[in-house]
């Protein structure tokens, strides 16, 4: 997209000639965090081998972006911004680099909008070592690939050792949303169909066992994916959809409660419904957790008028991301901000939202 | 500005009633990252009390702005991040939330644009006390209105005690860069003079001085404060301004040699001419420290072309963070990627970029 970018002067900003390039087995020290020589050589050899893209390159204070609107049509910016401090870095099926990009990537395409760039801002431990920090880069890198979105400006600090947890990177996104969209938590209808993307539960007990607390060995890999391509799918097919939602910390109970609140709507589902992997299921179950309250990062919640439901399904499951989506609840005029859960013995219970903490860290 | 922005919800959102209100004396524990009940208590009571907007109150994934291009003028988006680090979090002149608002603001207005928008994503130790955030908070709600720009974004992660130092905060901001405008680091030419906007130094001698590491009592304030006010008067003087940067981390070197590096330029400085605070320069000669090193938050290099150098210190001067604002040397097509500074003594060094850290933690 460096087309899009002609002011950009497209250099690559070489900075002072470094005498000993950076080895995968050296240490992060205090000085890449300068703002000087080792800041550049750090940002060089590691950083620009990995996130690549004209505005990185510049060297500048800020990037310059032209955007999709400008002297065509009409639209609006989508922003959103998430810190992220997984531990440990890297576990089944993902590791912080992917979880960062595809984290924020997904807030921005709740819009309904099309995620562009992103930013990253990253905070490094004094000892770090360089070969972890490079796996990290080169996991995000693959996943702005995969979302078609491209890092514009970039941030370092280093702090001393036992001061932060070896890396946190924050993320922000923007993307653009068309003339005439209108996705918010607050629009849900009674009504209308709520759905879901696939199974629940996964990110979150990856993450735990990765940690070893499952206590067993365990076959959970994180959903942790960019789904702005399966939301353009879904647009394409049910243009009306109301609300959009990616069920993350607090898990699908948290996130259906918080569309209650906004839309001042009841929600009921079906717990018999809702898919759960068999491994997370049994893993739920000796530790005591509810599969509603775990985090996903690779799923949506989306709701959506009776008459686009079917059609909505239906391009779901044609998506990488959507191939078990399904229907699970409807919205209510009835009991308005709650959410109502028909157990699987047909009784039924209030899901509230998630009260303390169970799995801290996960994102 | 909440009317530039007809779509979104304007409806504070609300959340789950909270039976025991956030206190000053209270702590931060882990259920406030857990997404769920506390951690919207803590957004209601403790975050939206003062960082103000209606973005933020909408409470949805992301924020959907308007921006001063469309169907109007042609222009371009300018965006940086910084993550924020300082230690201790208050000292003399500032504190992190006043810095975090600042040091993003000024990076985005380098581009001679006009900042607009800022996320924020906190990262809280367990344990912080809530008095302290929300004197941080209520900080960078104060540099945010002086700054005319609005928060639109946050996020709030929380780790255990002892995996993060009390408070780190990412700020990424947006703003909007006019048709024709092109102020880059790499547009320095021979002839052009070099000025700055005030005393270099007192940023990072004040956060020393509240480590305590000065070894003596000073006088030494922060100047931290945000510069787009003073860009656009300067701007209006002297509209052929080819280069703005702020002289953070590295200081006045460092910068200087950045701007020769991307310009492929020689730059010559007289060291008389720098205006160095006496505290600051007793302190720096105590301790061996070189004030042209030392980082500053309110502080600009301009790069001008000679005939509108005069114009351009006449507008800075006339300015609150400007009065100061001095020439101190030029731009030479000899010795490029060069910093030259005549001394005091009359001799020629080079000055070199920043070589290790004499100063963590400093932003």
């Amino acid at each position: 997209m460096g087309e899009n970018n002609p002011q950009t002067p497209n250099v690559p900003f070489e900075g002072p000639a470094c005498p000993l390039p950076l080895q995968h087995q050296d240490k992060i020290v205090l000085g890449h965090g300068s703002g000087g020589r080792m800041t550049h050589e750090l940002i060089q050899r590691v950083f620009q081998s990995r996130l690549l893209g004209p505005e990185l390159a510049a060297g500048d204070d800020y990037a310059s972006l032209l955007l999709p609107s400008v002297g065509r049509n009409m639209g609006k910016l989508a922003v959103s911004t998430d810190s992220h401090v997984v531990s440990p870095l890297f576990f089944p099926g993902g590791d912080i680099g992917r979880l960062a990009v595809c984290g924020t990537v997904n807030d921005v395409a709740m819009s309904g909008g099309t995620p562009l760039f992103l930013t990253c801002g990253f905070i490094l431990e004094e000892g770090l070592s360089v070969e972890v920090l490079d796996r990290v880069l080169a996991s995000m890198q693959e996943a702005a690939e995969e979302a078609h979105v491209r890092f514009v400006a970039g941030d370092t600090k280093v702090v001393e050792k036992g001061k932060v947890d070896g890396l946190f990177i924050n993320t922000t996104g923007f993307g653009w949303i068309p003339e005439g969209r209108s996705i918010h938590g607050a629009n849900a209808k009674p009504g209308d169909v709520v759905l879901v993307s696939g199974s629940m539960g996964d990110h979150g007990m990856a993450v735990l066992s990765a940690r070893g607390e499952l206590g067993f060995s365990s076959v959970i890999r994180s959903d942790v994916a960019p789904l702005n391509g399966l939301i353009q799918t879904l647009l394409k097919a049910a243009p009306d959809v109301h609300v959009l939602r990616d069920p993350t910390r607090g898990g699908l109970a948290t996130t259906l409660n918080e569309i209650a609140l906004q839309s001042q709507v009841g929600i009921q589902i079906d717990e018999a419904a809702v898919p759960i992997n068999p491994a997370v299921q049994s893993a739920c179950e000796m530790l005591g957790f509810d599969p509603l309250y775990i985090a996903n990062e690779g799923k949506l919640v989306v709701i959506v008028p009776p008459e686009e439901a079917d059609e909505a399904l239906r391009a779901m499951r044609q998506c990488r991301y959507g191939e078990n989506a399904t229907r699970i609840g409807v919205v209510t005029a009835g009991h308005p901000g709650r959410v109502i859960v028909r157990t699987l013995v047909g009784s039924t219970r209030i899901l509230d939202m998630l009260a303390g903490e169970i799995l801290p860290r996960i994102c």
